[in-house]
């Protein structure tokens, strides 16, 4: 299996990329690790003792965090990401996984790699983290803003056939973004949304409510991108001034200093099962190619993750699956149609 | 001036609801307060010592927390909150405070009390917690699930001009609720509805992210419903979930407990911070009377907080300066098409 990896996308590239392929190639040796990037920044962070599954392919440019997606997608051909997009693309690579600008990660993903048949709008579907630890898959979160009731569907199905491959969930319980948990609830696209969902080949159990997603009522979640972005920075801010807001009833004086020392370790797992870049990459589904999305603040650990669920979902053949289960829907619906 | 409050309506009512008129009664004695209900329910709780300006309207149905909206209004045509809708209607009351049935409220707004001429849809507006403690309002969070860029722009102006009139804000910032803060990032939405808010007569201070929210980065937050919900309901369950589960920490061990007495008062300040029922009645903005809804939960100190509010609004001509504010809008519009 071969796996390539944008060496020069995210906040701690290329150290922290090169690191997670490293420890990826020596706990995974049928798997080539290819680091995709400069080769005269990368061969000196490798030199040292390099496993002969880790190999470099040259870019000579990169894409920056503020670089203007599709301008820099169609510029830059030669950059890091775009190399390893094409790699997957014509076959080199099995998977690619990158750390860098989403926005570009995604029109590379459309323009680069291409949409699979019968998609009509790839998404990114990251997990969000729940209490219990264990996450549920949300789509989409900002690859397309706006969503037809049929993209939603598609949504729901892409991520149905993710959760059941990569992590393994039985008959994945697949929910919808609402304003209410009454099937009549919400706007025109949601209230459109329902009745298609209810007779996907899909486990739906309804519309969720913002509120209830940290105690995870579903294993997928399905939005348009707007309102997924709306609710994932909304978690974010709300969890992120609560905390700070503690830290500073916690620095008051010195016996609340002392008391901060005792709920020290409790409050940080807390913080880490809140943090949601702690929950793996994020798949780009609808591309014909696997594509993952690793938090921008990727360390190498998180590199080595975003390559274990690269090769279970290469290993599950989750393309083949997810063409084959778009393929059915049309099939049905054209079925009904004539 | 004479203000009517729904009696029968609030998770509190009557009693409650009683309480809050009796002391906003003895506080502004210039003020007639009329509470609207079931007159053999309500009598035995205010005989004691009534005052002067406390008045009692008889109604005898009651709209219940889970009533349908559309039917309940069309149907309880003697309904504690109907009544009292009519009376501002017909000019019998100056404003109305509700703690029921917030839909049915809504659709009682609309139906019985009429929209303001040129208003589109009319929007409830809450003001939402912030960390200094000063609040932001935003509209809409829920009268209207879909909305126009027009709509928002309508919004925009009755939030700036009620918190001008009511909070005495100067010249309120008004953002734009988006999925980023450059002017072309968003949905199909709120990329029309950005440069209709950047010439509107209003102080524009361009997108705002959710994540942002708490930190009071505008005074008026302008939303659709089914966003502007999404993003309220998210920050109330992630705020919820974590002090939850920040209790779970301080209750581990007798230690841990002691440490929670420390700062026990602090986490009570906070939770007070974040609990968006002290921040006041939200008003329904664009129908052609004042209407106030206040907090389901309500306390006689909230009711009494609302009639406060309505005094203001009343004693402001809110609902005149609307009205010409929408009305220049219009003709503006209608001399700029010619």
């Amino acid at each position: 299996m071969r796996i390539a990896i944008d060496a020069m996308g995210g906040d701690h590239a290329p150290q922290a990329n090169v690191e997670g392929a490293i420890a990826a190639a020596r706990e995974w040796t049928d798997t080539t690790v290819i680091l995709v990037g400069d080769k005269d920044r990368l061969e000196p962070l490798i030199s040292k003792d390099r496993p002969g599954n880790v190999e470099i392919r040259h870019a000579s440019e990169v894409i920056e965090a503020d670089d203007e997606p599709v301008k820099a997608v169609r510029r830059k051909k030669d950059a890091s990401m775009v190399v390893a997009g094409r790699m997957v693309k014509d076959g080199e690579a099995d998977a690619m996984i990158s750390a860098g600008n989403t926005g570009a990660l995604m029109t590379m993903g459309l323009l680069v790699v291409g949409r699979l048949k019968g998609i009509e709008r790839p998404a990114l579907a990251p997990m969000l983290p729940t209490m219990d630890g264990e996450g549920l898959l949300a789509l989409d979160l900002g690859a397309n803003m706006d969503a037809t009731p049929e993209q939603l569907v598609q949504y729901a199905v892409m991520g149905s056939i993710y959760r059941s491959k990569v992590h393994g969930v039985d008959k994945p319980r697949v929910g919808l973004l609402n304003v209410g948990t009454e099937e009549m609830k919400g706007n025109e696209l949601t209230k459109a949304a329902f009745p298609l969902l209810a007779t996907a080949p899909i486990h739906f159990v309804g519309n969720v409510e913002s509120r209830d997603v940290l105690r995870r009522p579903c294993d997928v979640l399905v939005c348009d991108g707007f309102s997924g972005n709306i609710m994932l920075k909304s978690m974010e801010g709300t969890a992120s001034v609560l905390m700070s807001e503690l830290k500073k009833q916690f620095m008051r004086s010195f016996i609340t200093k002392l008391a901060a020392l005792v709920v020290k370790n409790g409050m940080l797992q807390l913080r880490k099962k809140m943090d949601y870049a702690e929950h793996g990459a994020a798949p780009l589904l609808g591309i014909n190619g696997l594509v993952l999305k690793s938090h921008g603040s990727s360390g190498g650990h998180a590199i080595k993750n975003a390559v274990r669920q690269a090769r279970i979902a290469v290993a599950g053949g989750l393309l083949q699956s997810i063409s084959t289960g778009i393929g059915g829907m049309t099939e049905n619906s054209n079925g009904s149609e004539m």
